[in-house]
């Protein structure tokens, strides 16, 4: 029997249009979809030949366990079939990836990786801001606030370095989260929650730190979302459309 | 006289097919494209009905003054074309997007943004790497060498962070950089230099850090590049392909 291959394809952060050309063209071709439940349903649509399984990981709500997802997408792969992992975001940026491969290659299947847009870049283009301002800061540093051991990450090491700090899976815990960033950066950073960005539900507020946690709660702003903090942030366009930045300020799409 | 309007887009890593959908579709309807020499010139082909413009800004090198691409950007637009600002990558991660959105909005010119995968993932998946395995670090910080003032980034303060760094236009001074690093990390730490990302010239080498700049060199690695530093990167292909994980690796398109 002939071996598949599997591909871990990242689908951006919503809006099929984000899709790169490549990503599109794999879908296509793909016998399998293990679907995330971060990545958007309609991408089922771009493989019409395929059979498609839907695998949550979503942090904290019921999902499918990690090593059932591997072997489903081994048994597939030995049985000869292409198999597209379909990740939300890019397909290296949290969410296993580095499990998957190691099993992967255990297993010698063959694999590609096609990358995706993760959403921290598809927040800034909401809010309308370069992650990286120079005259604000260096660099970005993207974070899970979800750990595997629920401890929190070291925020204090964090805030030294003067990087943009882009949240990802926090908003269950935005209050602990926004304490904790207090504790060792300005009451008054500029800091932003977008909510599903790019995707037609995206909606996003910006708040000095000291009020972000309050603003989104009153907003209703969920997960999936990017919690994004730093003075970098403070170019955002809906700060320049206010005349007091300690103001927050909410954007629905 | 009718207002054009800027399309900021994000180009992705070098390989066409890793260009959005929206990408495409932007660079096919646009008038005026003005190319970063970091994005690929072959995207000229996509804009059939556009004045295709290279405006340069890679670092050190002979390059178009940035207020000089900022005027060109709004008299197009004044002027009622839909000027494409293409840049390599994102959009939003280094390459000036903050000054450009600035002057965007203080001459009130509609503007829009398209992101486009960032290097380091290309990179990333080139090494065939997780850039947050849980395993080994909870984020990944996206750090320009490159600094206006010519100062080096607080590498002390990056390293305590314990996530991935990926490093942009560093190649012209790894030396120093890694001797930087080697001040606050160990000289085992897992290291890689990937070349072109995604592009027909990718290359890239692994070693530990204690060997990266002298093993990139005698490969013969130059910009563009990405550098990749943190225990994640121990589990790149590369790596697994070998029994002696100190021995540095180099791997060609």
């Amino acid at each position: 029997m002939t071996t598949g291959k599997v591909t871990l394809l990242g689908a951006g952060p919503g809006d099929p249009d984000l899709l790169t050309i490549r990503a599109a063209r794999v879908l296509a071709s793909a016998d399998v979809v293990l679907l995330d439940d971060l990545a958007n349903p309609a991408l089922a649509d771009l493989a019409p030949n395929a059979r498609v399984i839907h695998v949550g990981k979503r942090g904290g709500c019921r999902s499918t366990p990690q090593a059932f997802i591997e072997r489903l997408m081994l048994r597939y792969a030995r049985a000869g079939r292409h198999v597209v992992r379909v990740k939300g975001g890019d397909a290296l940026l949290f969410g296993r990836a580095g499990e998957e491969l190691a099993a992967l290659r255990r297993a010698q299947v063959p694999y590609e990786i096609v990358n995706g847009i993760s959403s921290g870049f598809a927040a800034a283009a909401a809010l309308g801001v370069s992650l990286t301002h120079r005259d604000h800061c260096q660099g970005v540093t993207f974070v899970t606030a979800h750990r595997r051991d629920h401890s929190e990450p070291d925020w204090a090491a964090l805030a030294a370095t003067g990087t943009t700090l882009a949240i990802y899976m926090g908003m269950s815990r935005i209050d602990s989260l926004c304490d904790a960033l207090l504790r060792v950066m300005r009451a008054d950073t500029p800091a932003a929650v977008v909510q599903s960005a790019s995707a037609h539900d995206e909606r996003c507020v910006c708040a000095p730190l000291d009020r972000l946690a309050e603003t989104a709660r009153d907003a209703g702003l969920g997960s999936p979302a990017v919690i994004l903090v730093g003075d970098a942030i403070g170019e955002a366009a809906l700060l320049h459309a206010t005349t007091e930045q300690r103001e927050p300020v909410l954007r629905q799409a």
